[in-house]
Formats: C-alpha cells, sequence, structure tokens
C-alpha cells in the first residue's frame, strides 16, 4: 500500500517549507494531499499554491501515515482550526507520525500531543514557550517516538528526508538524496 | 529603486527550485514577478502554482535585474518559448543577470547566451550536451560575469543566496541567512 501524508496549508503558510516537503515526499513515492484553508492559498511570500482538497474537507476519521505541518505565520490561523485539531488527535491516538516545522510545532504543543519533557524544536521564536514544558534542543531536525520537529526553511530539506526515511526507510532516502543531489554537496 | 527578477514558469516546472527562489529573494525585498506560460502551472510534482502575470503579457523591452530559470521537466517547454527567447536576449545584451538551475541552464546554451569555454554547472541530464562548448564545473553554485548556474534541488538554496548577494550585497544575504536559520545549521 502507497504511504499517504497530509501537509495542511493556509494563507500565510511558509511556502519553502510547504513545497519542499510535498516535492521531497512525492519524489519518495508518497501519496501527499495538500488539505488547504482555501481554494487558493497566498502564502507568507505570495506564491499563490491551489489546494488539493479542503481542509474542511477532510473527513474527521480520515486516516494518514503522517501529517506534516509547515510553518510560517499561517501557523496561527491552523492552529484555531478545529477540523484539524480532530485530524491531529485522532492521528496521535492511534499513533501515527506527526511532523512540525518552524512555527508549526506550536500546533502539537497548544492541542497537548507532545509528552511532558521531550525532545522538541521550532524556529527560535517558539523557543521561549515550549522550553517551558519540553526538553528544547538547538538541532535541525528532532525526532521523539513519532513526531518530528525541525526548524525553519533552511532545515525543511533535511526534516523532509528524516520524514522519507521514518515512513519509507533508508534506500528510498538515499535514491531521493541522489536525484536532488543532496549527497552530491 | 526596488531590484526586479522576473521566474518563468510553466508546467512541469521543479516547484522546490521555482518556490526556494522566490521566498528567498522575496525576503531580499526583491519584487519577484511569477510569470507562468499558464495562469495555473502544475509543476514537476504536481504543485498548483497561480502565476503573478502570464509570461506572454511580458513586453519584449521589459527589463528586470535578473532573470531566473528554474529547472524541471518544465525546461523542454521554457526552451521552445519565442517571448522568453526575446526577453533573455534583451537581458544578455544589456548585461543584466541571467541565472539558471537544473535543467534550465540548457535553455542559455540553446539561445546562445554563453562564452564558448565560460564556467558552467546544472543537473547532470545536461552535463555531456553542456561539456562540449564550455568549462563545465562540479560546483553547487558556479558564477560566470553576468550568468549563475546551479546543479539542482539541493543546491536552490544556495544558488538564490549567491543571486541576493549579487543583487543586494553581502549584508542583505546574510539577513536572509539569519531568518532562515542557514547560519545556524
Amino acid at each position: 500500500m502507497q504511504k499517504t501524508v497530509l501537509v495542511p496549508i493556509t494563507h500565510g503558510t511558509e511556502e519553502l517549507e510547504a513545497v519542499t516537503i510535498i516535492d521531497l515526499l512525492r519524489r519518495a513515492d508518497i501519496s501527499v494531499v495538500i488539505a488547504g484553508e482555501f481554494e487558493v492559498n497566498v502564502c507568507a511570500h505570495g506564491v499563490k499554491i491551489i489546494s488539493d482538497k479542503l481542509l474542511s474537507d477532510i473527513s474527521e476519521g480520515a486516516l494518514f501515515d503522517a501529517v506534516v505541518l509547515p510553518g510560517g505565520g499561517g501557523v496561527v490561523s491552523l492552529v484555531l482550526n478545529e477540523d484539524l485539531k480532530k485530524i491531529l488527535e485522532n492521528h496521535r491516538e492511534r499513533g501515527r507520525l506527526i511532523a512540525a516545522i518552524c512555527a508549526a510545532p506550536r500546533i502539537l504543543a497548544a492541542h497537548g500531543l507532545l509528552e511532558p519533557g521531550q525532545d522538541i524544536t521550532s524556529y527560535p521564536s517558539e523557543e521561549e514557550l515550549l522550553r517551558k514544558n519540553y526538553n528544547y534542543l538547538m538541532e535541525a531536525v528532532v525526532k521523539n517516538a513519532d513526531i518530528i520537529t525541525s526548524r525553519g526553511p533552511a532545515t525543511a530539506f533535511a526534516f523532509s528526508l528524516k520524514i522519507i526515511e521514518t515512513l519509507m526507510g533508508q534506500s528510498v532516502r538515499e535514491s531521493v538524496e541522489d536525484s536532488t543531489l543532496w549527497n552530491k554537496l
């Protein structure tokens, strides 16, 4: 069965992060659904991305192999989205992978999806908030049980490769590293 | 005067490359026009990006500070686009910066915009073609006079930073490195 991943986006989503995630996961033959709060999402730097589906059309019980949350100012809207909250709670209960980059780890904290003291990272803007309850690390990508977090635009590539490795294994990760020239730098 | 950059896209454009370029250049306060062959461009991995303008609506004499060409299968279409050919020839004649990543250096070669023997790089698919007339280098980013070339998705970030450095100077480059956490890795 092909692996499936939900990538929620909205106005203000960091487009470099969102598109890096979507592009690399699709290169790994993962079925990625871009689920937007809007049909056309005007991202943080003005790139207009059309949703594959509306986030409100994802059924409450829909189950993906992972939910991956890009950052940017759009996190302010996503954190208030009740549909997304239910989707995330359902995936957490069922032990599915949840990944968040940049400002998006705030969404995981807001919905109580993290264990007290667990390893986490984020964009520096979220550090003070997250340090209160979690073991905050200054690493590009942090994996702790079924949660992967990462820091920002410059770590989006490594973040996506870690998700691929987790869902698809090391050899698929290496094939994506090959086709993108990641391992040629 | 705010610097201006044209980024041509089409169906099959490598979206990670296109969006990395657009996002980072806009972070550098450069005015970026996403000029598509279509109103909605279905990129190489299915991301649908809406054009700011149609490429056919860019007037022949329009002059930007740079034209930056993303790669992907869309290069097969862009290399045949007569509007783009005229835009590139005009920018080359006037000594404006032209940059191309991945498969896109093929467009520069096809239109005779490169000097024989000049330093160049590209995605490996273009290496054999380009080696015939140019000094092909296996480096992530190659700058030679008013031409910048780069290799593929994994080098798009460094490619964009080199364009920012060239158009805006070292301090603006560093501010983008800061905000994206590039210099924190």
